[in-house]
């Protein structure tokens, strides 16, 4: 049916009624005291949710001009960084550094699996003459639904001394990244995530390390230039005009936020995500990837018998519900459900069942019809 | 009053009803069918309002960023380029330059004056070694109020034969820019100006001789790399994630220039540059620069007797109307008002009536009250 679209995709995620309208709104000059106490609130309210102190920049594009921005800030032409990739979008972070000539030494991990600690371990401690200046980790790795150990890959970080730079796109919003108790050190995201907006932001944090390793970086940048932003964030204000529309939708989605609360917000995706998993088990199809790095944002589902495409097809034919595919080599083998930002226990009860309408269209086997809904039910219930 | 705001200033400008209600629908999968559908439709409107068959990108992000994607995918570490500035934009696009390492010269020209076409001439004409590489122009200068001779200017460039790289953030949509019949290679804008939607959308048009220098072409880019927005526009999406909400906006926004059409639309910008120049002086304030180069976009006054500031501020305070200020040296000097886009006849008239009775109350002495509005009526009637 038209406009009954349902998305349960890592990104965008649903959008509140009440952010829309406020996104809405008729734009005001962002060079008025009017925007300017929209945006000072907003900055608040995101360090907030990112548990940090440290500065929190805002920027007009996706979470991968975030990500590049938070890459090139602070390093130099041919400078070493070791990257982790165990999906598509550390690979994406390897080919900005690539881009802009810096020497990538990669740590990797077969898709669907995490990135082993002990290697980065290793990898950091034969540094000793320091060549490496960062350490480029993908948290939740969106193309797969692995989230990375990136504490305990900090650790290794800070005793080495490298800056660590890290895309939370989508674990922001959806677990804890206590960046300051961690002592993360650059960290990068995007609006259509965890933060229940549409696409069009993106945010970077800054520590104090990174400011400092900015100072001498020299790789070029001009709209990506954190320094000036930096500079206009200390008066409420941006180096070049702001996506006006979009703030105000931030700054209603955090207000929102802010009512949860960090403790419930993380629990909910918590839950979806073990509901999520223990559905999926209970109707006979295979999880991609271990249940100890199960990412709080998105469950990847490689089903046999029944084809991922033929699953997605039907319930965005017959239930209007959107889920997502493989990327790349993973195209066609894998779908992908997203459970984060505006997403409730009801959403997910709701495409569970579809799910289970689904495979018995299609004759799938494995499992008796209502077992999903059943398993899903009893986690979101303790 | 609250919410009452009348925006009259060069970005953002006012957005019609319905396209805030097209970008207050939930979002969609970008990698959609549904979605790819809206996304050719705004390209092909796109390339109808830009008189152009060049490829026409969309990026997530400033007209800021639109501009630098436009200079640095066709130049290489070194290059020589020609930049013209007699305002802010113009200053800027010097220092993206810079900021890549190209090797930059200069044609200025005063604040408020227009650029000399015969010194492209000179200076092109002279460079019988062909190092010149490109030239950087902006058309509308927002700070000023000045339009260019951009068809003049071009001519230079294209007997030269190096690129032109066009500024036309406040020029497109509120005059004709023809891009083809002018041989334009790289034209580049933003959304929240005369394509009457908020800002963070940016725009770039690119020829084939463009394309051409881009594969040779050495800056460092990723976010920025327009190669796989063409690549991805040819399938109609694109290589990172749209600010969805936006296209819709600007889908309904497009959807309303067609309806106008090009020579209604051009007309009308034309008419309120008119009425607004003649009632300013009918109001015995002298206007920042001459007819002959002034912006159908905005209009920038310098007032004498009256301090701008308090213009501004009794405007924004007792008419809900926001006029720009001056920007670097001109802070306080001068103010602009803004009529382009979503601006119509009683639009103009409202903001003339209310800055006569503005006048009045800062005991301005230099013209009878309601001149101003007369000699605008007088235009607008023509």
């Amino acid at each position: 049916m038209d406009d009954k679209l349902m998305l349960m995709i890592p990104g965008p995620t649903p959008v509140p009624e009440r952010v829309l309208q406020a996104m809405a709104k008729h734009p005001i000059g962002h060079r008025s005291a009017d925007f300017s106490a929209i945006f000072a609130e907003v900055t608040e309210n995101l360090k907030w949710l990112h548990q940090t102190k440290n500065d929190l920049l805002i920027l007009a594009g996706s979470g991968t001009a975030a990500m590049e921005a938070g890459i090139i800030n602070f390093l130099s032409t041919g400078d070493k960084v070791l990257v982790g990739t165990n999906g598509k979008f550390g690979e994406r972070w390897g080919k900005v550094c690539a881009a802009y000539n810096l020497d990538v030494q990669y740590i990797t991990a077969e898709w669907g699996k995490p990135l082993d600690p002990n290697e980065f371990k290793q990898a950091l401690e034969a540094d000793t003459a320091k060549d490496i200046k960062a350490v480029i980790i993908t948290h939740s790795e969106t193309s797969t639904g692995v989230i990375n150990d990136l504490p305990t890959i900090n650790q290794y970080i800070k005793a080495h001394g490298a800056l660590s730079i890290v895309d939370t796109v989508t674990s922001l919003g959806a677990c804890s990244v206590p960046i300051d108790e961690w002592g993360l050190d650059v960290v990068a995201s995007g609006s259509q995530k965890g933060y229940m907006i549409p696409p069009g932001l993106g945010f970077v944090s800054v520590s104090e390390k990174a400011w400092k390793a900015y100072e001498t970086a020299n790789l070029p940048k001009f709209y990506f230039d954190l320094g000036p932003y930096r500079k206009n964030a200390a008066k409420n204000t941006t180096p070049f005009t702001p996506a006006i529309n979009l703030i105000f939708a931030l700054h209603a989605a955090l207000g929102m936020m802010k009512q949860e609360g960090l403790e419930t917000l993380f629990a909910r995706h918590d839950r979806l995500r073990s509901a999520t998993r223990a559905a999926v088990k209970a109707m006979g199809l295979p999880l991609f990837g271990p249940d100890e790095c199960a990412s709080p944002a998105v469950t990847a589902v490689m089903p046999t018998g029944v084809e991922a495409e033929k699953i997605r097809s039907i319930m965005r034919k017959k239930f209007d519900i959107a889920l997502a595919g493989g990327q790349d080599s993973l195209k066609g083998k894998i779908f992908r459900i997203g459970h984060l930002g505006f997403v409730t226990d009801r959403d997910l009860l709701t495409a569970i069942a579809a799910l289970e309408a689904t495979l018995q269209e299609l004759g799938h086997t494995g499992a008796t019809p209502g077992a999903g809904v059943a398993a899903a039910g009893e986690v979101l219930n303790r």
